[in-house]
């Protein structure tokens, strides 16, 4: 547990359902009436939701590498400091729509950055924050793809997004999301203790199923 | 020399009177009909400009210190890939209104970051690009405050500026801003070869000369 409260990522690619399954578990802990907040990267600020823009504005064809890196970091640094540090400090279950690991995965594994300079700058950004608990939902980038094709009304942003309207970082080629696939299973090899994955293919209700198995198991040596 | 072009960086406090040497150096190149750009940090690019938005923006008083490091290595990163690298192998002679020394002073030694961890972050930015020839100008805290307060029309960014009007980094306290002169201090003993430090308290003439028969001895080098 890192100080009293408890800290709970969600990592994986896009289409593969986790915003969806964090916010059946969020709903869960309502049910509960367990004291939890639920943000995501990158953004969760006004710093991190300015910061998050300029990552993301498919006009911003330019975007070197490590300004993307030092980007992510920085709106980490932000949403930690104001956000997620306190909410721990009060107590409270934090779920988090990606963290660290997402940073690995892109930007060391996809980019082909050096994984230890990634891991060192966002050590720098988190102050060494790492979460209790991860679910990583796996899904081959193709069908990752074709999910996020077919999404209409209940989009991942609650907007409708269709392949025109794909942002920066999702128009990358499919090697690209290769790569950010093997870096996720090989942060999943060194955490294993932390990381549970999570097969993204089956089912919806099965995957949350799974989710709130492992999680109410977990958050009971907590209580 | 730096590839084909060369680098030339001013550095030092708010009302140092870098900006106005910084242009009548590069005044002195354009009557020399020598190829040059003048940049300045943070910003210099779209990306940059948006980032340096972020930084200085009064209302953003929750900024976290690792944020705002972070935040200033990233628009050094678009900085250096977009506009100094293609400047300089161009084999233009690049003029830029402070880049990582004002990091390591600033953020390191002002809000008392690793000096070590600071200059990491940056070198990641930059790729390791350091300045081929470095203007420092030295000024005591209280007068160069007591000049940006004077500030009318002819001011550092082209536009009034009065105390009612100073940004986030400028309202710090005085203590923080003599600990940055000390930054200064220390990278100029660790960076003789390099640094030029000069006295901005002389008379402006008199610091543009200083400045102009050091660089047009400079830069013979390299004719």
């Amino acid at each position: 547990m890192t100080d009293k409260g408890l800290f709970i990522t969600f990592e994986g690619p896009d289409g593969s359902g986790k915003t969806t399954q964090i916010h059946q578990l969020a709903e869960e802990l309502e049910r509960r009436g367990r004291s939890f907040i639920l943000t995501r990267e990158p953004g969760g600020t006004t710093i991190g939701d300015a910061i998050r823009s300029i990552i993301l504005n498919p006009e911003h064809t330019e975007l070197a590498d490590h300004t993307e890196i030092l980007l992510y970091a920085a709106s980490r640094s932000q949403h930690v400091s104001e956000k997620i540090q306190p909410a721990l400090k009060a107590g409270k279950i934090v779920l988090c729509d990606r963290f660290v690991d997402a940073s690995i995965a892109y930007q060391g594994y996809g980019l082909g950055e050096m994984v230890a300079t990634v891991k060192q700058i966002n050590d720098f950004a988190t102050g060494g924050l790492t979460p209790d608990r991860t679910y990583m939902i796996d899904i081959a980038p193709e069908i990752g793809r074709q999910r996020m094709k077919r999404r209409s009304g209940v989009a991942e942003l609650g907007a409708m997004k269709d392949a025109a309207d794909l942002d920066r970082i999702e128009m990358r080629a499919l090697a690209y999301h290769q790569r950010v696939r093997e870096g996720f299973h090989a942060i999943y090899e060194e955490n294993k203790q932390r990381i549970r994955l999570i097969d993204g293919a089956q089912d919806q209700k099965q995957v949350h199923r799974m989710i709130c198995d492992d999680f109410f198991q977990f958050i009971r040596r907590f209580d």
